[in-house]
């Protein structure tokens, strides 16, 4: 069990939405402060960001709808694609099985858990979920993979394993949904090979996360499918998700993706990611896995630990034996230069004596 | 079935969520931005906010919690309160029932439509719901009563008639919940009598409409029973309305209720109101009933009413014969005293020949 | 409100559920329990029971599937039949608005509510439910149009109303669900002239009620679209309702359908219905409403309806001034010859004095 | 996956579930079917039912409510039980999880699956689940843990591990749920050292199952809660499961439990098992494990396998190499002792050359 620690003075590595919104979008908000405008997702900010959004894709006709958290942007999603009897396959450590207070199940859904291999699924393990979940109508009937990209851990998927995942779900008749809460430091990943026309051809319905890559709140929605993206907004309503004042997601997501702002953002939480990396394996420190995006885990001796937490908050991700500890370490756009600098210096001048 | 019409160059007397927030909030905004914070409403802010509004309902145990929008507000209060075979008693004309896509509903929740006198409901109306509710268990078993406060045309409770109703309720084991999307100009209301420790007292659960008197987002629920405010985060969180970066929310509320800008801002709607009233009759027109908030409704020539709408967006309500329509207009904090002095002029030089 | 008085000695006029199964079918579960048949509706009986359905209905496609109570019929039909935001028409009388615990509401589903006629909808109703409930994505969006045949007040639609309330339903892409827990009385009714399978072309989606026409427990949901049949099991078990020993309804359904005891039964209902109008009639007391199925209204003395109430018992329906009281009387199948004379002579020889 | 082998000639070993009614219940529902009877659950046969049960628990004010699936009783009981940010802790073999077509998460809840050991859980086990769920209020809060005795692979809970789950349950304020379908074989088993009243001493709700202990449907839930026992005719009612003629589940109820019918049912259940096993282990094969109750697992070549399958039905479990395959037989108060006699001796006379 992770244990947060945690004072407000200390700079935090504990997640990505310690801060505030990144300048430009702050500015954004400010911009659009002054005029009267259509409620409900229906003003000018919103259709621009919509827009600037099927830019990147590729698409001018895909749906995109904007929410304000990612608890919603999964729970809407699923409940939109689902009939009552049917359920999701997704890995035992998805934040919608995890973190979500039963979001899904809430809206009368089944998760089939399944174990995942560094926090991702694979074509092997969803067709043994799909072997074990045979007995109609006993069970549930599995109809949609929610995957995470980039995953709980920070690991990515690159667009061969996207694409063999994707294979399977048509055989058998499966959506195939992502989790972007992450997918910004995903596609500027140094791994990455996927561009954001590959996960709009190769998904059924995904979405991008703005919490954790620069904005306020917000996350969109991508709908691909135009039957589905035709009543969705029904669906954003029904949840509680269609905010009033549409525009305060709107000018947010359009400055993100006016021009590639998005992109930005992600790879300097990569780049601050990668520092923080080096920093820990030159001070002669093991990291417990590459970081691919944004997060990082290191395997240091307890007493440095302490002495670290005098100045930072991060958490503790694990214990091995009595005198080692992985601890997480969470990178953002607003990564400070100084305080990374500051958590190698401690690292590097450690004297374990 | 009323009709909308609008553009964009027209000034908007349709709602009061066409406007940003209001510069102070904007500015509170602004000031929050800078500092990394705890996430999910732990943030210094929203701490902040939680005490300024204690402080007004002279209240320091109180729970308060922050939401993004009305559905939202009203979803999560009323699943938090209800057991699955219990039911609501609300009046047809209520937003849950009207506006809210079956939110409550999806919630697993029926609600039973009384026909209210002037938007409100009374002990009357609700006895005459209990006595056709008694068939138990082949019934759900009214549990919960919903009110709006201001209600959805405008009209508003006296505290006499909040007592007739939490006397009712506690005779009944009622509870009473007060859908505060307009509480602001209700309280602010030259008829009002209601202090906001009257409102907390005479009722079980109730929010103050952020969205609608300044802000850019937010609803703030009240919860009085402290069993019920332990566990009430998880409902927020499973409705996905538990905000990563809660100083979004927070920041703005400790601005409305540092000091009493809150009421400024509805009181300064209710005066729009009245002026707009005022120049209406002061035309030699009518208002349909005198207006007791920000929603004035007015009967009108239906070419007048084809000439103003060259300048302003607002509701046909409904028409009276041929020759009449009924029109509503509200005005809010925001209302533009030049935009009403054109409005006033176009009624005053009308000719109707 | 009505009120129940009830004693055990009584005889009753009550309701239509309180004999047990007639005795064919009770013959008919004897003969069946002593082989071993598969389970959850996959026994000879059930498979048996569904030819003579269809046979009845004249289509061999249309699926059946056995459920055990008029509530469960219900919610699962309409769960299976609607997206989340999707609602349902119904009158204000209906059984699910009435006397079903909010299980709609309890799937998710929001029931708009419309004041009938004669217990009826009419296009005209319906259409006004449609304009009133406009404003997308705000408003859940009307899908389904229930109705019962017969009404819970015992009145029956004629093919000129159904075909009516069918068009204007195709006309607006709305489903027509018929609650059948009274069908056997409505299709047995003087004033019928519908056919089985005029109920399956005019409809989408039906049930066909056992309990109240003979049956121990058991009601016959007949689904016409193929794509909808395919998965409707697994609602029918997610709701609880696949019995492990399906026989028990396969039995008596087969035996109801194997010829047309379905029919007479219900025809046997009505007949007495008749005869018990006749006795009220002609002892020279009026009846509310002719009886148009096996349910009869009449206006009697208070002192009168006292004295019958010593030897039966049924629902004082409502109070007309000090001294009269409209009585509910329901006849079935079973309806006693010596009871119907019995009751027929204490009014008969009434002496009011 | 397990691979059901059945035609309609051959004797089953299949389920507990292919049988009819025990004749003395037949009997009963025979005798029963003259009289009329109130609705609901109020005739004399449901009251007595509900006498001799709680005799049999050795407590007079317990909630008893009949209901007619397995599903139902888990589904009815759960939400009942339940808020909706609250999950249940189950084993991943439990019924619930596996067979039920997530009807607890289509009422709304999470359930945590455990590994269990032998299909049981553990306080450990239980422990280990409440450590991984407490990031509140991000995960669902844990408040039930749902076992089965028997459980689905036929082990049983002995007095000792019951005590220690209920401790560890009241220290962390669980509720404990005992799923009941196979309960008459568990308390009839030889190791069991349970009476009814310790089943409700150690448990705060359960159910005693009917459908697979010689009735044809019914369990019967066990509310142990006066508050929640007050409520509980609602939840049966909104779930579709209140029959209107509840003497079918009262009738055969009462038989069960007038004297000791249920316990002798269930005792000639794992007698026939027994002897299942003795005539398996006397022809020199294995058993997988040592039969509890009425389930034999035992491990037989393929050849064998195929050539007892011409006459009898059974699951085939799982394959053990090319040559050895592990078959489920199930037992029940009605296994023929010709039948158990033929099998017996093809495994006795079988030649593998």
């Amino acid at each position: 069990m992770p244990e947060i620690i945690q004072t407000k003075v200390k700079y935090s590595f504990l997640d990505d939405y310690s801060e505030g919104a990144h300048p430009q979008l702050l500015n954004a908000l400010i911009a659009s402060n002054n005029a009267q405008q259509a409620g409900y997702g229906n003003d000018e900010y919103s259709e621009e960001a919509r827009q600037y959004i099927r830019r990147h894709l590729q698409n001018e006709e895909v749906g995109v709808f904007f929410v304000p958290s990612g608890t919603s942007a999964n729970a809407i999603s699923i409940a939109a694609c689902l009939r009552p009897h049917e359920s999701v396959i997704a890995p035992s450590t998805g934040h919608i099985v995890t973190r979500e207070t039963g979001a899904v199940e809430s809206a009368g859904h089944k998760i089939i858990n399944v174990i995942p291999e560094a926090g991702k699924l694979t074509p092997t393990l969803i067709a043994k979920a799909l072997a074990e979940n045979w007995h109609y109508p006993h069970m549930a009937k599995p109809r949609l993979v929610y995957i995470s990209n980039a995953t709980e851990i920070g690991t990515i998927y690159t667009k061969d394993e996207f694409r063999a995942i994707k294979r399977l779900c048509e055989q058998h008749d499966l959506l195939l949904f992502v989790d972007g809460a992450r997918i910004g430091t995903a596609l500027a990943s140094d791994k990455n090979d996927m561009s954001w026309n590959d996960v709009l051809e190769l998904t059924d319905i995904f979405w991008i996360g703005g919490t954790k890559n620069g904005a306020l709140l917000g996350e969109a929605i991508v709908v691909k499918d135009p039957k589905l993206a035709r009543d969705f907004e029904f669906y954003v309503k029904q949840h509680g998700s269609l905010l009033a004042k549409g525009r305060i997601m709107g000018a947010q997501f359009a400055e993100l993706f006016r021009d590639d702002l998005y992109s930005d953002l992600a790879r300097q939480a990569n780049v601050a990611a990668r520092k923080l990396s080096r920093s820990i394996t030159d001070a002669g420190f093991t990291l417990v896995a590459e970081s691919e995006t944004n997060q990082v885990f290191a395997l240091l001796p307890r007493p440095l630990v302490d002495r670290l937490q005098q100045d930072f908050s991060f958490y503790l991700w694990e214990t091995r034996g009595e005198d080692w500890v992985v601890v997480r370490l969470l990178t953002t756009w607003a990564t400070n230069e100084l305080q990374l600098a500051k958590f190698g210096n401690i690292l590097l001048t450690w004297d374990s004596k």
